[in-house]
């Protein structure tokens, strides 16, 4: 089995996880973050722990887009946590934005008072931290840039962020997480647009190579921008309960930070005017789309690009006669693969020497999702064999291959993995995607029929005519749905708006979303 | 000159930085520091920005040093920014060694209140901004760990984490820094200690081999520990004013957070034990330790192994006729260079095109501290040749070098600067090392001459015998003098303590300290 799509009910098989997709998605998602050990949430309200299965995957995640946003002119910069109450005064849509939902710094010390430890000192002026950067970021441009030479500034920064979350679901919305936020600054609109739909398409080029998650790409309607922006750009992924998630985000933030911060520069001609500038962000939310979009019902499969380990190698020793030779096989084995390169890195291969219960271990590593594990004992050895379990079709149990063929093909069965998670998500996509709901009759029957959406038969995406009223997303209201945004692909014909039968011409993606 | 020595007076050559090292020691690295374009403090009290050329030399140790966890055992987690206030109150002395440098959030939100944005939404309990991770992680551990087959836990954080500093110093002493933290949990004494002293050897070899930064080995005096360890282990490296600069540490912590967190587990026998825990960090600070290790009066001087560019290419373009060739034969230069290896990474290479006058962007590369500089113009092309400046001896000049001969010669070259800043920094660090005190008259002597210490014929690193008596500690207070560490490499004789002239047989290094 190799696509998200439920199992044949007539093969029955136990699953690893409990309960399955189709009986309780929320709590199939929380047991497959649990179970793979890639996160937890910690004692600390609302913040979560990302444990190393996680944490790795997410630092190949960072090593591939820093290497893109290098690539396209980007240095990293670090700047403080703490954002000055009075710079976020100065840009009153984007405090309005986050205000909410801040964590505020009022103290500089601890003291015993009463023979109780309390907060002491107390600051002038409070400190928020920093729910996103652009305001204190800004100031450091206004003071860098002072002529049209200076620019563009095209800087990237990775970094926690901290958004007080009411209902924190882990690695989709917690109150801190972990995300990197590029912010540009140039001369022209034309210049600061290109760089807004340059890295909004590195955004979907990572997503579908490197995550195996295809996505819609296209522009967030007025309602959905981000605060203080002009156009906001973001990447819709299916989730196989047909809800979206918005992985990845772009702003053209036209000159209102630039006039509220004062970020101004001498042009060629003389004048002194206001930079235009950008922010985009992706964080680790995409370990939650990862699990959401790869996961099965025997715990997570790991897309290979970005898998801590791609090849696990599991020792199998029946006795202590069989330990060394054992032992010195999977060794040996692990040098020869991580000489091998995927995707340009080598071959990132583990020997896992616990002592435990070889189905315990295999179990585990089924959760984990690697995508190989290959199990070796004494009798492999004598028949130069490898026992190999390919993650995507565990349905085929396991294979007894000649060393040698194993490590002439492990390099093509990993891309064959890759490759194979991003068509059957692709796949799943285009399955639950809508094309011909053309009333607002269909469209409440539609999104009436599976309120909570569910893995089975659920609902997904529907792609239909809007005329761009504001006054008609308040129809959406009962389902709780949203535009998504509004994709390139644009066919351009004229229609009538599905919510309100006006005319209309852009097709828009409506959907529940994480 | 390739050795950080005041430059011969009879010279007289024209610095770029002002003041010298000579003339005022602290200004000097404030102005390196900001010409270098490494960091600025920011609008945000006590925290700085750390910008591009600083930040690429932080992503090139972050780089190395996690190599050589990872190549230990060690998997990268993250844990909450936030801490309760309750879990500090569990250990005695670590909540009362931090107490006075803690940012505490007290509130979740923003409202306007009588016109004014206030915070708002108090937290029942307040959370204080980590500024070291002890106690949240050893809750995390308590919960993970059951059996002595879940030992040892080797895991490793990179992090900001917040100490609010009442007179900070930028790279030094920020209210905000970067760093890693590595916490291992093991069963016994012995591994836990075996841990601690490898991680600081790593931290040893990493400072000799990639910052190129000569250190002294040893153990933490009682007073100077971490918090809560039992043993605390250092590197210290000295400035060229002679003072002394923390460079990574190292702790033992014994079971003192198993015992006040509660971090137990079934051992081999049955029984219920605690655990050994170890920490082991180093931060940021590390880019003003090579500041002012290797820095001159021109400049930052950039070790190869972590410059952000290794060599810069600045065309030199006398005329729109030039301009296509010039950048082509620089393009092809860059990647043809690009193409070799250093220290087991590409080279880094870039072509300087920015459109200034070249002896400005000359001599932002020497204040930048680029190891090897080319200026390349129509005549160097006619003539096949490079125009070559190497930072580390910027008193030989420009060399006219055969292209052929600069690509053969280039990775010898870093590999000789890399090696010629170790041996100047260990011949600067021995020649101010002082072996020969051994009374109070003596000593008071010493560090009376330069209270202030200063680059030239400034105060180090005294290295003399000390009793080990706590109540001594009070006779350094009036030089503002600590004991650094007791360095390994012990004599073991026996002699009388410098301080009180009472038996004594270790060896301690006394210094002035960052």
């Amino acid at each position: 089995m190799n696509a998200p799509q439920p199992k044949a009910q007539n093969k029955a098989p136990k699953n690893a996880i409990s309960p399955t997709r189709a009986e309780n998605y929320a709590q199939w998602y929380q047991q497959v973050v649990k179970s793979s050990d890639m996160a937890e949430m910690s004692g600390v309200r609302g913040c979560m722990i990302i444990k190393g299965w996680g944490y790795g995957a997410w630092e190949l995640m960072q090593r591939d887009l820093d290497a893109r946003f290098k690539a396209t002119g980007h240095d990293n910069y670090y700047f403080p946590l703490f954002i000055p109450l009075s710079y976020f005064q100065k840009e009153a849509d984007h405090v309005e934005g986050f205000a909410k939902e801040m964590a505020v710094v009022t103290h500089h010390r601890l003291s015993v008072k009463d023979g109780k430890l309390m907060p002491d000192g107390e600051l002038e002026e409070p400190l928020v931290v920093r729910p996103t950067s652009e305001t204190v970021i800004g100031e450091a441009m206004s003071k860098w840039i002072k002529s049209y030479r200076d620019l563009p500034v095209l800087l990237n920064q990775w970094a926690n962020v901290v958004r007080w979350e009411m209902r924190p679901r882990i690695l989709l919305r917690t109150a801190e997480f972990l995300w990197q936020e590029g912010h540009t600054a140039h001369e022209t609109f034309e210049e600061a647009m290109a760089e807004t739909r340059q890295m909004h398409e590195i955004y979907r080029q990572f997503s579908e190579e490197v995550l195996a998650v295809p996505v819609v790409s296209g522009e967030k309607p007025a309602n959905e921008r981000f605060p203080g922006a002009v156009n906001s750009y973001s990447i819709e992924a299916m989730m196989q309960d047909g809800r979206a998630l918005q992985a990845g985000t772009s702003h053209y933030l036209g000159q209102n930070f630039a006039k509220s911060i004062g970020i101004q520069f001498q042009g060629r001609e003389g004048a002194v005017e206001h930079v235009h500038t950008t922010s985009w962000g992706a964080s680790t939310r995409l370990l939650g789309a990862i699990v959401m979009t790869h996961g099965d019902d025997d715990g997570m499969r790991m897309p290979p690009r970005i898998a801590p380990q791609q090849v696990i190698i599991a020792p199998i020793v029946r006795s202590d006669a069989d330990q060394k030779a054992v032992m010195d096989y999977c060794e040996a084995l692990k040098d020869e693969l991580g000489a091998l390169s995927y995707a340009g890195l080598p071959l990132r291969v583990r020997v896992d020497k616990r002592d435990m219960a070889g189905s315990d271990k295999r179990w585990e590593w089924i959760k984990k999702g690697v995508p190989l594990l290959l199990e070796i004992g004494q009798r492999d050895i004598t028949e130069g064999k490898v026992c190999v379990t390919r993650r995507d079709k565990l349905a085929e149990g396991k294979k007894f291959l000649l060393r040698a063929d194993f490590i002439a093909s492990v390099v093509g069965e990993l891309k064959s993995i890759q490759d194979g998670m991003f068509e059957a998500a692709l796949a799943f996509q285009k399955a639950r995607t809508v094309t011909n709901i053309t009333t607002k009759a269909e469209f409440d029957a539609y999104f009436s029929k599976d309120a909570d959406n569910s893995f089975v038969g659920g609902q997904g995406f529907v792609r239909a005519k809007w005329s761009g009223d504001p006054a008609s997303l308040k129809l959406l209201d009962t389902h709780a749905v949203t535009i998504r945004c509004v994709p390139f692909d644009q066919d351009g014909k004229e229609g009538k708006c599905v919510l309100t039968g006006a005319p209309a011409t852009q097709d828009v993606i409506f959907a529940r979303a994480y």
